[in-house]
């Protein structure tokens, strides 16, 4: 039976979740142990213990209300350091044999803007090394390395990119993510509970749900995996089902019209009041604002009155303190008027790469929401996905709506 | 007033009492703080904090009885990161520059042998670009990198080693050891409340003292800093009070006959019985431990009889697994007999460098013991130290004894 599977190069990535304890760890280590035993050579990519970053995060805040985002990064990759160890011992209690690296040990090179820093390069040599011994490689998730050997941090979720980089530098057959769901749904189940796996979607299609709000995969490495081509498989470390799987080709089997229903509470909204209407007004703010590394998802711009305006956008409610005092100092600069925050949004996304050609869409998707007394505060729209802003505590509602307004529990619909 | 004190480079190293918590590191700090204000240069090597190795420790053992080595030495170094971390954004928080590195960042360079390495290089090269910019340079103690990237520690109380090493890599006019307790004493405090802080003593006598049981300061650091000459100030992180100044030299003030008492619990005896009486023996096994990095302490080999006889050695309790298992496979080897090990021992040692020009100093030590019904079962001597054997239930009334005997509470007994 085992001599009919050609041994593959696999990468398996586990969250904070799969490794929240000792248990789980070995739990981890047995489910490695039955793909290494399949012949396969497997790399594993693992975050840090349940809520040890939350912990040390803490930590850093008991010392100081804003500590260097590089003294952060040093803090903050300790936490995968300690899963690797662990589950490096495990698999050796297991009888395997198995070496744990940090992203600095292993050559995962960033860029320095810390906390949120991007990968330049993956040296695979000392991984290909170790697999050519028959070791299972563990790397620790989330962190990598400048050029001049400061430790770099990737962001939340960077685990997910840590794994698909490996993949698509080791030219691996796939990248397995594994999670506490069980795979990607047409919307959130604990909002819907008729919400249905999807068997496989496109990069293109994840990478909107990813940036709306499912929480599955994290957009990098979405945005990784399309440009190298790496085969992902979503699946969850508690059964042996499969998952969902991403990637582009004929051979998949389900093209539906709408992929699914997306919801985000993370995000709140700027304004900026008053703004002189002349050219380069929005250019000085978002500049300002990407310099300091800060992602602005929407942006909306009134309607002139006056020769003045008034400038919206949305920003993660973790970057909302510094932006608040970077368009405050623009809109000083500016000689704009008031800017206020509203952290009480929701964002609600609908996503299909059917809806290229299906008109109607956004219509429908509208109606489903004042037919519920939703009302809409921003729109954005991209040629596969709209998102609305609405008021946070209609979320659940939103979703429902919509997610019933398109069939989506009702299985797939099949593009033209 | 502060121009009158010249600028010095002085390596301050904080032990992990001293970092318990948030609290402790702002305290840690200030103190950094205060010296920095006097226009020094400061280097800080600091522990992880409290019982965070310990713990780690203790997870390492939910997963597996016997962690590998390079497992461990990967899992224990994010201690100190984390505390560096910590340190560095203190720092920050008072006003100052500081930077954070690992051991592997700075470039201590060790063997690999995990767990217990030895350092072998220090580079001092990115530490004094840091001091150059007026930065406070905090660096991970305990831990140091491979020439080929391994992570690897110094062993238990290996920050201190660290400290001097840099000390005297850097060439630092003091090295201050600051800890819970306030210097080096004539015996430990806490079994002899009439024991005196020495105000200075000699690396020799210190090396003795730190040998046979005093934990104020780490037997490697001491040899480390006896080779290189660097002065070391031990002293309480709690007061300002001046602690115990180790250094040699004409213009040390007190020479003692006796520097002090000691005891240690922390070893334990292996007894291996019947071993044939030929040359090569005892080789064979103090090699094989010496092979497993295992450090035997006390030897005795009885008096032959009917070319048989019996060999007695002393390990720290850590060890006495691995040299039981060894102990045991030798005695296979060799055809000898019974292998026992004996927990339940004391040792306690009378150290002083004036004992080499006093004859009777150990006469007097053993009829302190056996006024008090004390049994003696191993004695070891070197020119400036005593140390007997005893039952582990009679350390304290044996410390007393001996500290009474040779008038250490009544304050410097002079050498000729």
């Amino acid at each position: 039976m085992e001599g009919e599977t050609k041994p593959k190069l696999i990468v398996q990535k586990f969250g904070g979740t799969s490794v929240a304890d000792t248990e789980r760890i070995k739990n981890v280590a047995r489910r490695i142990s039955e793909t290494k035993r399949k012949g396969h050579h497997v790399v594993v990519v693992i975050s840090a213990l349940g809520d040890t970053t939350d912990r040390l995060i803490e930590l850093a805040h008991r010392i100081t209300p804003r500590p260097r985002e590089r003294e952060m990064d040093m803090l903050l990759a300790t936490g995968e350091q300690i899963s690797v160890a662990l589950l490096s011992m495990a698999m050796h209690e297991l009888g395997h044999e198995a070496i744990s690296f940090t992203g600095a040990q292993v050559g995962i090179v960033t860029d320095s803007a810390h906390t949120k820093a991007k990968i330049l390069d993956v040296k695979v040599g000392r991984i290909l090394e170790e697999l050519e011994k028959g070791s299972v490689v563990i790397v620790a998730g989330f962190q990598g390395v400048t050029l001049d050997d400061q430790i770099t941090t990737l962001g939340r979720g960077g685990s997910d990119t840590t794994a698909v980089a490996l993949a698509a530098a080791l030219g691996a057959d796939v990248c397995e993510i594994y999670t506490d769901v069980e795979g990607v749904f047409t919307a959130d189940p604990r909002l819907v509970p008729e919400a249905r796996k999807l068997e496989s979607i496109s990069y293109e299609e994840m990478l909107e749900l990813a940036a709306t709000g499912a929480k599955v995969l994290q957009l990098r490495s979405v945005e990784f995996a399309r440009n190298y081509g790496v085969v992902i498989h979503v699946r969850s470390s508690f059964s042996e089902e499969e998952g969902t799987w991403i990637y582009d080709g004929e051979e998949r089997m389900e093209k539906a019209i709408i992929s699914g229903v997306t919801h985000d509470i993370g995000e709140a909204k700027v304004t900026i009041f008053d703004v002189p209407d002349r050219p380069g007004v929005a250019a000085a703010l978002f500049q300002a604002l990407a310099a300091e590394n800060i992602n602005v998802d929407m942006i909306i711009q009134n309607v002139s009155e006056e020769q003045k305006t008034a400038i919206s956008f949305t920003v993660s409610k973790e970057d909302l303190r510094k932006a608040e005092e970077i368009t405050r100092a623009v809109a000083r600069r500016l000689g704009a008027g008031e800017v206020t925050v509203d952290e009480d949004i929701a964002k609600v996304s609908l996503v299909g790469a059917g809806m290229r050609t299906h008109p109607g869409v956004a219509a429908d998707m509208f109606s489903a929401l004042a037919e519920n007394g939703i009302n809409i505060e921003m729109i954005s729209t991209s040629t596969i996905k709209i998102s609305c802003v609405i008021r946070a505590e209609d979320v659940k509602k939103a979703v429902r709506a919509i997610h019933k307004k398109f069939g989506l529990d009702k299985g797939v619909v099949m593009r033209a």
